[in-house]
């Protein structure tokens, strides 16, 4: 078995790479905060002390980072990752990040001969403990087929998408229609409660109907019980909207909902609901309306 | 069986109406254009000059019209139905129409010793069809009792939601879902498009996570292949988003999302689309980004 380094062991990583080892990989770990280091070590990992000396030991170099600037530190910057590769390794950059970074590392891969996925996930940390991520792949599909044991541990709806990049647009498109579906949600159900009407009844006579999704019955759920537990926190997916944001800034491309959900995500940063599940935006609405009326 | 009176033999109305009269009950019509009413009279209903003239003659009085001052001056105005009606008879609006005059349809009712229900359906022409529209009522318990083997000849998944209004309230909730998660499915593909990746490969990619939805299947298959006939028109989606953002500005509630697809319609009513599918807002996507990028 390819021996595969690492680095990120966050709320989703740790339980990522904690699959891995049960699987059997042999497992070269790297995080900035050391508890999960050792919990990976105990669980039979080997630690290294920084990002170039896991790349130099490892066969597929795995990244799972909070933002675009972890991504480009590591692997590019002064992480000096990707310099350090051996030829041969295959770089997984499974963070949700923008588009142009997950092409400039598939550039950066390919000039040490080295080759590059990206596989931005969704599913949140249920699925990444219980390896049911969906996973959306950017690359060559031979770099995709060699990854594809290691994706099968982690995740089970699996898609190459395209090309260098396609993965990251993949996880864009789906949290615009994932962050503007949830504010559907929002509007609609503050609408029958400011009207008299109960939302849990309307909730109910629509599920069967055209308005039926996944977030209407979840998230719609969590609105109605006033019930905003991360799940997914808003700030969050702030961060994944501006990544869609940016990407259709590059191309021309204006996206009113998704900018306006962006902002609204911001409002509740701003009152400090940044933690709070992103069907927390049912609350924004909720205070700009006058719950007398 | 009761008699039904039934104006309005629309797109919708015509095949719900001949629903009624294979069922078995006896019917008394009323349309402005003719051609259905001959239809409908060769299928064994009766014809009625006006409105009031239906009013007189039935036990139940069921309206299907375009919009709320078809509803009004049918109802309440110039058509005096309302006035016509036998005590006891029960109204059905079966349009989709402001909840504010459901809520005086059922209080002009009430004065003549007649019962009303509001109850907007969804489903299209498909779904009037063969019977298998989703009905949304507002209205008492006895009234929808009453009614109910008659919306079980009519459609499958039927909610009593609350008290006069309701239904509307129910039906603005289901047309803001489903008109705003169509943008929100149309921004994510057009993305993917402008970024040079296959929205074909997004779309499936995506339909096994938590962007799944029924629009983001269908009406996303029908922006991949270029397909708007509709379905249902914009600019009676755009109709019916007025009707939301009405009801929320009488409560003071302000619907960001909904208003921002609202204008969007717009867009496309003013570009000689108002009689494409809803799906087309699409378009308004792509010819607002520049093709080349």
């Amino acid at each position: 078995m390819e021996t595969i380094g690492f680095i990120g062991l966050g709320i989703m990583g740790r339980p990522m790479a904690l699959n891995l080892l049960k699987a059997g990989y042999p497992l070269v770990v790297h995080n900035r905060s050391q508890g999960a280091v050792k919990e990976l070590v105990n669980a039979g990992a080997t630690a290294a002390d920084n990002p170039a000396a896991v790349a130099k030991q490892v066969d597929i170099l795995i990244t799972m980072l909070p933002d675009t600037p972890d991504v480009d530190q590591v692997l590019l910057g002064s992480g000096q990752a990707i310099k350090n590769l051996r030829p041969g390794t295959l770089v997984i950059d499974m963070s949700t990040v923008s588009p142009a970074i997950a092409r400039r590392v598939a550039s950066a891969a390919r000039e040490v001969g080295a080759d590059a996925l990206d596989a931005p996930v969704s599913g949140g940390d249920v699925g990444a403990q219980e390896g049911t991520l969906s996973i959306m792949v950017g690359g060559s599909k031979e770099a995709f087929e060699r990854a594809l044991p290691i994706f099968k541990v982690l995740g089970k709806n699996i898609t190459l998408v395209g090309e260098a990049g396609a993965g990251q647009v993949a996880k864009a498109a789906n949290q615009v229609i994932v962050g503007v579906t949830i504010q559907a949600v929002a509007e609609a159900l503050t609408l029958a409660k400011r009207n008299g009407v109960d939302p849990a009844m309307v909730h109910q006579a629509l599920m069967g109907g055209f308005a039926q999704s996944k977030i209407l019955e979840i998230h719609g759920q969590r609105m109605l019980d006033n019930n905003h537990k991360p799940g997914f926190k808003s700030r969050l997916h702030r961060k994944d909207l501006s990544i869609a944001l940016e990407a259709a800034r590059e191309v021309g491309l204006p996206l009113p909902c998704t900018g306006m959900v962006r902002e609204l995500f911001s409002a509740l940063v701003g009152q400090e609901q940044g933690d709070a599940d992103h069907s927390a935006l049912v609350k924004i609405l909720e205070n700009l309306s006058s719950p007398n009326n």
